[in-house]
């Protein structure tokens, strides 16, 4: 049993497959025997700078908190607007269950009573997932390279299908979502 | 009339008195003439590794995204659980209305219709809170400095009183509410 199945680790899962970003299992061969999709974690993705912050609420009505950071190399794509991202470049997505801070609630009621004021924290981590740049590498996926990690593990290889379809709308922005947060 | 107008600048600023956080104008003097809030944004505050996210529901409903970011000497003091945190160590809060995003969820109705799934991302920026350590400096205030910018500009003198005492129940980890976000 993993760790996660205590807090409902299939409905994530679910819930990860229905987002449509990408599942990774081992790499993946394309046509000319070229990993599509990433295997590993890429190293020190939790200092990277922060691309911006957002919420996904699910269809069970559960909350999701998540950050977007980005390597040097995707930053410094943001800060100058360059399209598409260089090799290298690579956008991390973390996303954690949020929780009720009932800390900080406690605070917020007694130093505003009846101000109904709402605090939420990231609780455990759900899933992480990558967008890694190489344009020859990945040239199948728009020159991504897609990946999908629950436990640090990479998630089962039926999820991979979805992600570079899921990411196609946003071609326009190399199939980036994520803008930037001033 | 500001930028924030509008938006709402007037139910911005009255919910940043409501959720108790330092507010800044220019520097003020205690007995000994030193200053005890922040007057200026620290430099180079939005390349600051990410501490963690959390969100904000407000009295009147609306909800805030929120990144808790850290300088160096604020990190290392995360990753080694030291406390107090020694001086110099900044941590900043970057506020903004959270938005939907429609184009996220045109996809994702697109790709998955019915799963009732909702994307949010950062609107316009509310106000950035910032907490420098300087036992020294700010004796007077638990050894942290506060400030509150809103446009960049320090908010009201009005709002600065309500800083310090709002982190008082976050004394045994030295005032400061946000933990690392794993």
């Amino acid at each position: 049993m993993k760790g996660n199945d205590a807090v409902g680790f299939s409905a994530l899962a679910a819930t990860a497959a229905i987002v449509g970003f990408s599942a990774v299992a081992s790499e993946h061969a394309d046509g000319n025997g070229a990993p599509i999709f990433l295997s590993e974690i890429p190293q020190g993705y939790r200092d990277w700078q922060l691309i911006a912050v957002s919420r996904l609420i699910r269809g069970d009505g559960s909350s999701q908190l998540r950050a977007e950071l980005g390597n040097d190399v995707a930053i410094k794509a943001y800060h100058e607007g360059k399209l598409p991202f260089p090799d290298g470049a690579i956008i991390a997505a973390l996303h954690w269950n949020e929780v009720s801070s009932e800390d900080n609630n406690h605070v917020l009621a007694k130093g505003f009573p009846g101000a109904g004021i709402q605090s939420f924290v990231p609780g455990l981590g759900v899933n992480m997932q990558f967008m890694a740049k190489d344009s020859k590498k990945y040239a199948a996926t728009g020159g991504w390279g897609f990946g999908d990690f629950t436990n640090g593990k990479p998630s089962a290889e039926k999820l991979m299908q979805t992600c570079f379809a899921c990411h196609q709308p946003a071609k326009d922005h190399d199939f980036v979502f994520t803008r930037y947060a001033p």
